[in-house]
């Protein structure tokens, strides 16, 4: 089969790779019928050292069950399924507490021999712990709605909820990416009513307006904390949800922080150390939070409003290429003349 | 009258200063019947400079209202009164939600022109929003109890409260000293079953097993992270109350956290950088929060529990010097002579 693979920063490439077969008796083989790109994809494609390469690429797909093992009772041949950006066994105990992204068999796809999802089929560890039944067709227009469950729309609600938020909290979105967009509309759902969307692209902030922000602050650093501090009466937002993962992001968050108030980061962080002191978290009694989201304990909470047409996350996507193009959709995607790319093997 | 202060790194000295007299109409002034030390004084007895001295210092009391305000309604002359370590208005947005330590108009004893707790006379701002009155006579035994809702129980609850602990959480506690073992009291309150204290000074974690700590843990580093996770089913706590405050007990913390779980600190931190990335904090999904606690918000809280005897937190205190000989107490609290020392002004 052909699958993505990344040699370098920069250099994606489509090749022949094995086609998966069946493994373990909890494995399903998955046709993918709809993959994408992810910001998070753009961390590798921007910086990856040739000698870390070549790898597979790419944690968000949509698919049909071509096969299952014998142990698998969830999904059967035929089937539409959703897989969320991390498979996870479902029976340990943090799979049953629903953070499956710290369950004790499981992992990321396109690490330690597993496929990614930029290809035609991927071979599904756990399949039951992982694959989740989509009751539409293949063709149904709700597809690039339902495949945000994979990671953007479940990593922008995981930072909601973490964050705490509320009809009685301010909330502040950090980045006006796929996830922050996303982060948005789960604020939104969650009955915010004041929601600050700090983001400098127009189209995108247009779109964090259309899922529920009622401000765009464009400004960064102090002029941006400055602004946030003004339209939240001078005392800060109650809840930041950071979805960049650089430190200037984390710095605005903590900048633009009610005291008592939390941040909640699932931008994955290119840092390891950043201020947690008195100056900056420790003072003002600010919790932090976040962490890779466990998209598949939400998709069962989040797919009836998309089901039935009362949101449409799908609208991040706004760009489409087949599977022997998606360099270009790196490439769109890096430059910022796309938000999100969606890929039809 | 006389008062403690410090002139720099281990030079503690008692002075006559100005008494105290009524400045704003919501002033009261308190004669201070028992004060004490606390851990967090160490810290300037440990590393300042003689050219930032020299300082009043002090910030926990019980005393007796001398005199109030024309505005002062909720005490009177002759009321036996417990202060928190933070005076606080009671009346704006952060003191109403219970979080007096970011009050818009309050501050901290011994700072900015403020009295500290150590002497004989105290000009309480705001006394409406900062004392509450106790229903003892200031010969009570349970007066070393009373005043550890100034700091070190408030302190200790304020860590067990943020990290949410339950009857369903196991808990870590960080360090032996009275914020630390305060905290296993806490977490025991609110129903803990696992209780591990780590910590290596025999007496403390003695008192720390009469507290509620199930497990003692005397390992640091490396050894004392496998010794706490072996104790938790691998898995690690899922709640780490930090009461030490250098970096150290934080990277023991997350060392011991389990995934999803949360570190709460209060104790100061002698550090503002500190690792937060995918290998400490995010990976694992940790939250971390934690602050200069709230005690005012404990008090009347915490109160009835040390009235009718249930418990007695009072127990920190291990050494009673006069306020002349106060400069001992501090040298011998340094030493690790004494846990914690009240003062008789």
């Amino acid at each position: 089969m052909r699958a993505t693979l990344i040699y370098g920063a920069g250099d994606i490439r489509v090749e022949d790779v094995p086609d998966p077969i069946l493994k373990e008796t909890t494995d399903a083989v998955v046709r993918v019928t709809t993959a994408c790109v992810c910001g998070s994809d753009l961390h590798p494609y921007g910086s990856m050292k040739p000698e870390d390469g070549p790898a597979r690429i790419g944690h968000e797909f949509i698919g049909v069950v071509e096969d299952i093992g014998s142990d698998v009772t969830s999904v059967e041949k035929g089937d539409l399924v959703v897989a969320p950006f991390a498979w996870s066994d479902g029976t340990c105990d943090f799979c049953r507490e629903g953070l499956q992204t710290a369950c004790e068999h499981g992992g990321f796809w396109a690490r330690d021999g597993i496929d990614g999802g930029q290809g035609e089929a991927v071979r599904v560890p756990f399949a039951d712990g992982t694959l989740v039944k989509l009751p539409v067709e293949e063709t149904s227009p709700l597809i690039p709605s339902l495949l945000t469950l994979s990671d953007v729309y479940g990593t922008g609600w995981h930072a909601a909820v973490k964050g705490g938020v509320t009809e009685r909290t301010t909330v502040t979105v950090i980045g006006d990416g796929a996830v922050g967009l996303l982060a948005v509309l789960s604020a939104r759902q969650l009955g915010a009513e004041q929601i600050i969307l700090m983001g400098r692209h127009e189209s995108r902030t247009e779109l964090g307006r259309v899922f529920g922000a009622t401000d765009v602050v464009a400004e960064r650093g102090d002029e941006g904390i400055a602004k946030v501090r003004e339209l939240t009466g001078g005392q800060g937002s109650h809840v930041v949800l950071e979805a960049v993962g650089h430190l200037p992001a984390y710095q605005q968050a903590y900048g633009v922080v009610r005291p008592g108030g939390t941040i909640s980061r699932v931008g994955a962080p290119q840092y390891e150390q950043a201020p947690i002191g008195f100056g900056s978290l420790f003072g003002g009694n600010i919790t932090l939070t976040g962490g890779p989201a466990p998209a598949r304990a939400y998709v069962e909470t989040l797919m009836p409003a998309i089901l039935d047409g009362t949101i449409d996350p799908g609208r991040v996507f706004d760009r489409t290429v087949g599977l022997e193009d998606v360099a270009e959709g790196y490439r769109a995607m890096a430059a910022r003349e796309a938000l999100k790319v969606l890929v039809r093997p």
